[in-house]
């Protein structure tokens, strides 16, 4: 992550893992979810924040779910329901279940599925955030396949030569495991930036770059500024301008509309702004229907090492690849704590007051 | 495509689409392929060129596969070999084959696993270039499936803060059908732009733009500048720049040589340079494992038509969405003639003529 994103040191809480998964678990459950969803719906927040991806975790998504179910948006104790269904298919009604807490589930039919034909593709319409697509992908990658997972929803990002937007943040992940290397975990937004690291920019007062985010009228914003604030932007696909490449940003952005929404029986966000918007896509390819497994890690580690050992271009420390500084990062979280930004401990103080939850420890100085 | 990678209209030499298939595939036939594979590779190319992707046409490319054959590095009679199946998945060894002539076979028979699973891919190593990896998506689509290509090989292309190149231009390619609209087609390198449009600009004599190429030490070249010719710059990944999001297109670049390559049980071009390192995925998603067919397709027309009909930004004549161009590129090419450039109408000439196969026509005025 740029270090713009990163919250200031001082305004740094830094809270040890099993408590934050703890209370967030319990909050989870005081919104109705089953003790087994809700601590499900923790992992997925947690680990993703112990990788660093802030945006991601309980941050910026916490409350918003807090939000939804206790509007009665998203449903607690979903019935997911198969609407069709082949030895390596399966279309799911999520039945508005959070699709941080029914995505491992989902996944999970995919690696069954792939056991036994090679590849699993199960789709889901009807769902909550997914939250990090990386997160569901990781759980074939452990299961030694390799796992592709994306979502699409939302209305937030504008197709090249657009002036109204079009499309969700739509991300893609895939990983696939190795055997000394930490896992390769490609895990991101297909718009210039994810929607949520705006937020994130805004809470730690960093600006906007060149080409990523556009005027009303439809056109880039090409100088560096603060981020104007929600409904007075909109977002450009990766790429930011035609010249630039914006065009595959916005294709793949619609490949990801394909997978998740169309596969799953779903109708484009695009074409009205229903509630509960989000499709996903889960896929898991089975490494041992298409070679040998040690092989493959070995031939992983080799192709990683390569490339970590890259020379780095003037000026730069080093060359990293998708997942390396995740695994890094997630070392020093569970020894050091995860850093949380203040205003975010806060609001943890006064929900689990609210819902008469153990309060979040701090790490000890 | 940018203006700035077509044909000067001064260069234009137009030519009848079903003389430009003959003469290719009469050049095939004289490489040792047989009637059959010789048809399916000029289809390849010809229908690249009908839908207006010259970088991936006769000319670019024709020439080099005809110098690989007659080095004896191509097979002209492969013999493909299953290494790995499953009900949902194959292995093949393309046995120094062709990939625009394979290809096809191999997304058949991905197609043919769908129609039993719900989805079939076919990973494919030990294979020559695969063309424009969307003309293999589009089989599936036009057989009521999504379809999906990606290929890898090559070491074009530095990673995000390198100073040496370790990816190829790795495209990714997916197709979906409609009812109505033109078909919904994504093709492009996940690097900043496809290595054969630096050739096309360097025939054309167009400048390259700002983030498509670095420095031989790694800096990215920001200003606009002729190509300084093969053998000295690196090509980027899609981004460009960190801050722009170079990280993205060399994690997609990443994500194609898992699919591809580790897939195919083959080892990264990046760790050494065979002389044939092309290795390719194809899979098909059987729509009706999924959903509705003709719901599918509907639920297609409706997103395609609403991003067609988006308000263009200021200063933009319109909206389109991946495809939509090319369809209309076709429907003209197959009236007026394919514009080819002078000179490669000249290499027709003279490899005609050294082969004994009848001359390329040109359009009548």
């Amino acid at each position: 992550m740029l270090e713009r994103f990163k919250v200031p040191a001082k305004d740094i809480v830094r809270v040890p893992e099993p408590s934050l998964r703890k209370a967030t678990a319990a909050i989870f459950e005081k919104m109705g979810c089953s003790p087994s969803d809700a601590a499900e719906g923790a992992d997925t927040l947690v680990v993703t924040d112990l990788r660093g991806v802030e945006s991601h975790g309980v941050s910026n998504q916490l409350r918003a779910y807090v939000k939804q179910y206790n509007d009665g948006e998203l449903n607690p104790r979903p019935k997911l329901r198969t609407l069709k269904e082949t030895p390596g298919t399966a279309t799911i009604d999520g039945d508005r279940g959070l699709g941080i807490i029914i995505g491992p589930r989902c996944m999970k039919m995919a690696i069954e599925k792939a056991k036994k034909v090679g590849v699993g593709v199960v789709t889901v319409q009807n769902s909550g955030h997914v939250g990090a697509v990386g997160h569901h992908s990781m759980i074939a990658a452990k299961a030694d396949m390799v796992g592709m997972c994306v979502t699409s929803g939302g209305r937030h990002v504008l197709p090249t030569f657009g002036a109204e937007p079009r499309l969700g943040t739509n991300p893609i992940s895939i990983a696939a495991p190795a055997r000394k290397e930490p896992f390769f975990l490609y895990d991101a937004a297909t718009s210039a930036i994810a929607g949520n690291k705006i937020f994130l920019a805004e809470r730690v007062g960093s600006p906007m770059l060149p080409g990523w985010i556009a005027k009303m009228d439809g056109t880039p914003v090409m100088e560096e500024m603060m981020s104007p604030g929600r409904g007075n932007y909109w977002q450009l696909p990766l790429g930011g301008t035609r010249e630039q490449g914006s065009h595959k940003g916005y294709g793949l952005a619609l490949m990801v509309e394909v997978l998740a929404t169309m596969l799953a029986g779903s109708s484009s966000a695009m074409l009205g702004e229903p509630r509960l918007a989000q499709d996903h896509f889960f896929a898991a390819f089975n490494i041992a229907a298409f070679t040998d497994v040690e092989a493959f890690k070995d031939r992983m580690d080799a192709m990683l090492k390569e490339l970590r050992t890259t020379p780095p271009a003037r000026g730069q420390k080093r060359v990293i690849y998708p997942g390396l500084s995740e695994a890094e990062e997630e070392q020093d979280r569970r020894k050091n704590g995860i850093p949380l930004h203040k205003e975010v401990v806060q609001w943890f103080d006064s929900i689990t007051a609210e819902l008469s939850i153990p309060k979040l420890d701090r790490m000890k100085k």
